[in-house]
């Protein structure tokens, strides 16, 4: 069967989907429980969360699934915050507070999401989940060793073949190597990195010939079509994040699920707007306005105390046009069913393309 | 046998392989006659010829090859010229000009480079090439109906669902859905349409879901993994460049070809620089500084007019840093063969990972 990879070996699942952490609202356990369950491997987006959320969460997990799991986190850099960017970030974003009645934001020098840290690395290690992954840079072999030696499956993702070698050199057993249409904070290294994104169907077979260890294909892969396409292209799984946005177990709001079942091929743009670093989001009249002439923005995590309190409001009003919406560039092929029944249709839908195959070669 | 689809049956080619038209220093006949004669579609890019020229290469293709080929055009706005961007561009090429001793372009207000006409439907409508493929715009039905009445197939590029549905609806027989990771120009209809490239493996389904007609895949596709993985995403065949410029037949420099053989994921991007027009080519010194800031520069075709004395003296020192070397981003994937040995390895690769399928399958 098609459906038992490298990848499922290693981490003891069914099939060969990981569905992607993802922050949204209110914590995914619901769905990332539901994923596992159906023999998929769900993750939680823990970058945000406290070391005693975090342990809530992981205890959440265990209660909902028995079937292993993944936890996501960053490795930025410090941000170095600049008074003169401020300054002009205050200019571009002042029309858009104006309009609200906002005042503009005072504290804007800090921002308490911290990268991935020992306090965490010693939960995990105590708490074991299958898999934890990194995004944002390459994790220190001090961290692949740990984690390995707790029996953990350590993940982190590429955007080009250079950075797959350095996370494959640094311990890593799994590279999700992740493609300019995916949803959501491009992984690469360099934070500013917005124009050379390479295409899921250019960069798999890539870095699948320049390492060893197991490719995860991530960015566009909507339905079976695309599954086939990313084992084709080498990888031994894939890494869905949009495609289960819209599942009954993610908790969005109707509004934000209805702008995923109707949206379009070109709806989204790579953005700094939002977070500091580029970033696959629907277009909004903030995020284009801030990526006008390309001006400069603070580092990441800063900018979420401009584009924070705009977010607010958007949610409280449920106005998408003020909200940052992370979806990739297959949104388009997103159904509206429940995690279990969507992994099942996922799996048909690429053995159905595979039988069709070996017919033709007959 | 996979590689029969609707896109051989339409064009009574033995493999979906097509040559995509391209433009280097001299003419592209012996390439595009191999890949022709090896079963695929070889094809050339007519944009810069004459209508002289245009019917001497068409009877040299005849001389070479008794197969179907294919025939490219632009079909792009003509340009506005602007005084003031004249002065601006003036000031970013400068560097470059004085480095190089160069005195600045004098005539900046008018280029050569016409769009499709009148005179060249009704040459091709008299030659018959098997196919004619359009770039950068929708041919009128006019056109559509004059060259099918002909009995030529009809192409052209979209770059989004819109553009195929609006492709269809003037009743072009092929849609070339171009991803982001295309060497060379982007297709699109709009002009100046950077940032929202979408990459093949999100293109090709949802094109393929809108449009009733045969739907070619463009962009990252290397090898016989990408053929694969085009086909499983729903394709009838592949639209392949990069590919094909490292074979023997094509006619460029060595120090060229050693470039896209040494090339890596990441050489490329997106840049304005060259003609005006969005095109996928390797970062040079001048590329990225028209790059920073995004400033504003001519329409399609006139910086040729600023570029273009660049390029002479890049080519004339076998200097790549001032030529325009357009390729796409699996240009790593390359291999140096004859264009008939690549289409067979192709073909091969591909039959193995379908076989690999169905026996996954069993």
């Amino acid at each position: 069967m098609w459906s038992k990879t490298k990848l499922t070996s290693l981490l003891n699942i069914a099939v060969p989907i990981i569905q992607a952490p993802m922050i949204v609202q209110k914590p995914l356990v619901p769905l990332a429980a539901a994923v596992s369950n159906a023999g998929g491997l769900g993750s939680l987006g823990c970058a945000e969360m406290s070391v005693a959320e975090l342990e809530q969460r992981i205890k959440e997990m265990r209660k909902a699934t028995n079937n292993p799991f993944n936890l996501n986190f960053f490795l930025h850099q410090s941000p170095v915050y600049d008074d003169e960017i401020d300054s002009s970030v205050k200019e571009l974003i002042e029309p858009f507070y104006r309009k609200l009645k906002l005042e503009l934001p005072s504290d804007t020098a800090s921002n308490g999401l911290g990268a991935f840290d020992d306090e965490r690395l010693a939960l995990l290690v105590q708490h074991k989940p299958a898999m934890v992954s990194f995004h944002f840079g390459c994790p220190t072999t001090k961290i692949t060793e740990d984690l390995k030696a707790a029996g953990i499956v350590v993940a982190a993702t590429a955007t080009n073949v250079d950075e797959a070698l350095a996370l494959q050199a640094a311990g890593v057993d799994v590279v999700v190597a992740q493609g300019w249409e995916a949803g959501g904070h491009r992984g690469s290294f360099e934070p500013n990195f917005e124009d050379v994104g390479i295409g899921t169907m250019a960069l798999v077979p890539q870095i699948a010939d320049a390492v060893n260890v197991p490719v995860v294909a991530a960015g566009g892969i909507g339905d079976g079509r695309g599954i086939t396409a990313a084992l084709a292209l080498g990888a031994e799984g894939v890494w869905m994040g949009t495609a289960f946005l819209s599942c009954a177990e993610t908790p969005i709001t109707p509004v934000h699920r209805q702008a995923l079942l109707s949206s379009k091929d070109d709806d989204t743009h790579l953005s700094r707007a939002f977070s500091g670093r580029p970033c696959r989001a629907r277009r909004t009249p903030y995020s284009e306005q801030m990526a006008n002439g390309r001006p400069a923005l603070q580092d990441f995590p800063l900018m979420y105390n401009y584009s924070g309190p705009l977010k607010k409001i958007g949610i409280a009003r449920d106005d998408l046009d003020y909200q940052f919406l992370l979806y990739g560039q297959a949104a388009a092929l997103n159904r509206e069913t429940t995690a279990e029944e969507l992994i099942a249709r996922l799996k048909q839908e690429a053995t159905d393309i595979m039988r069709g195959f070996s017919t033709y070669d007959s």
